[in-house]
């Protein structure tokens, strides 16, 4: 099935953008990660967003969510690591498994730096943000794994089986570890990558490590990192039309990751702007397919 | 007092500014027309607002001034004119009451087209939009009172006291009036305003009537009349930056008055950038006067 649209993202502009491709009959699916990854979830108190006064982020999130269930839209959990365009499809890559879609939205949150130095060069090239997809290509190497949050760990765990050493580098608090003998955790924070044609060595604060491979594990994948040819604003957001368009024809994108104030009912408004856009953009392209048959 | 910032449409887009403001510690007063004035209300049902699903335009109206009564917000019912900037202080002349302040947000909702041929060049020079403000200029004259809704016939009324003879064109469907002797009502659509330095004739559909003034009485001021500079888009809506700053400092613009689409969410994230965004102008406008003294 080609989706008409899928939005990445399930907080405020991903959510709002979905209800709103749902109520003009268009299909659309939802990747969210955990929700407590969002976000509105650690807020405590939110009273600008009209119409609700003194709810918890959390409370605010869980109406939302139940606004999406009424129109049944499908929320996976699965982190998009990359997606791109080919003739007017585009196709995600959500954690090793693909989908199909006429139209993206991404809303993903506060733009985030690209983490180490020189990464973005070894992308493909020793550089890797998925265990499942990239994992084979590892076996019986050295690796490293970067992990932001806990959830790193599982992916750790499946890359232990194949390497013959792992890193594992978390960017998170934690005292213990409970991983394979092959694994070595280390407490250090990663500064940079470094190879030739290939990764051969990630430097932490204190010492290198050379290793085959270098697997970053975030929450969510940087704006930069998802889809090659995106446009950016000078402050680092990424660049949209007023009806939330990218640089990119059928991608658009709202909420935090296009501009500031980081709120929820800027995002909320862009988001449907976003849903709207593509609902249109949609239509047309479907009309023009059919023209050509 | 000069309040920090005056929002005239109490609207989805102007409650959420006036929220955000006070949420920010500004002093803000919302200039409303009737509640069913507003587009939203006659919405039988709106689902596509995240969060609200199944509700009547009524009753989410109802939780946007709910929640406005949170903060206190002053509201009053009281038709804007038009204002002027004078150093850094806008004056609001509300049907001849005047009120000041260092920053103001427009958030009248859909723009209207000028209604008659001529009408912007005549404005001071025999077309007026307020009875109390310019009733006695026409003294024992001749007019002609066009009314947009039934309210108009209150201002009708108080002109016909002061008017030798006054011609009420209602725009509205209606069929008893009870005017004094000197009204007559014409039941006909106006088209132009003719006269040479000063008015003298209005054109109907099927006649002229020779007149020394003429006076529209609409529910809510076109913006291009409400304040002399403003720039507008080829759309006919107004242009504002992405701070939702028009071209005019310290004026700002949300909602449906800016651009399509025409829906609550826009409106209500537009709103919150507008509201933010005058918080932040304020603020420096503030510093700055503290300085010179």
């Amino acid at each position: 099935m080609i989706y008409d649209c899928a939005v990445i993202g399930a907080g405020p502009a991903g959510l709002s953008a979905a209800i709103n491709l749902a109520q003009t009959n268009r299909s659309v699916i939802v990747f969210a990660t955990k929700e407590e990854d969002s976000a509105i979830y650690k807020a405590p108190e939110i009273n600008n967003y009209l119409g609700f006064f003194g709810v918890s982020g959390k409370e605010l999130l869980r109406s939302f969510y139940e606004h999406a269930k009424k129109y049944n839209i499908e929320i996976i959990n699965r982190k998009v690591i990359n997606f791109y365009k080919s003739g007017s499809i585009f196709t995600i890559n959500a954690n090793n498994e693909f989908f199909e879609a006429y139209s993206v939205i991404l809303a993903i949150g506060t733009p985030k730096k690209t983490l180490l130095e020189n990464e973005a060069e070894f992308v493909g090239r020793g550089i890797s943000y998925c265990a499942v997809c990239d994992g084979m290509l590892y076996k019986g190497r050295v690796i490293a794994v970067v992990g932001e949050s806990v959830e790193a760990e599982e992916e750790a765990e499946y890359l232990s089986e194949l390497a013959k050493k792992l890193y594992y580098i978390p960017l998170y608090k934690k005292n213990e570890f409970h991983f394979k003998d092959n694994v070595e955790v280390v407490l250090s924070r990663p500064k940079g990558v470094y190879g030739e044609d290939f990764v051969n060595a990630i430097e932490l604060e204190d010492k290198i490590l050379n290793v085959d491979g270098i697997f970053i594990i975030r929450k969510t994948m940087p704006a930069d990192q998802l889809i090659y040819g995106l446009e950016f604003t000078e402050d680092g957001h990424i660049k949209v039309d007023k009806n939330m368009q990218t640089s990119i024809e059928g991608l658009f994108a709202a909420g935090d990751v296009v501009g500031r104030p980081y709120q929820v009912a800027k995002a909320v408004g862009e988001g449907q702007i976003a849903g709207l856009s593509a609902s249109g953009y949609v239509k047309r392209i479907k009309e023009a397919l059919t023209k050509k048959d």
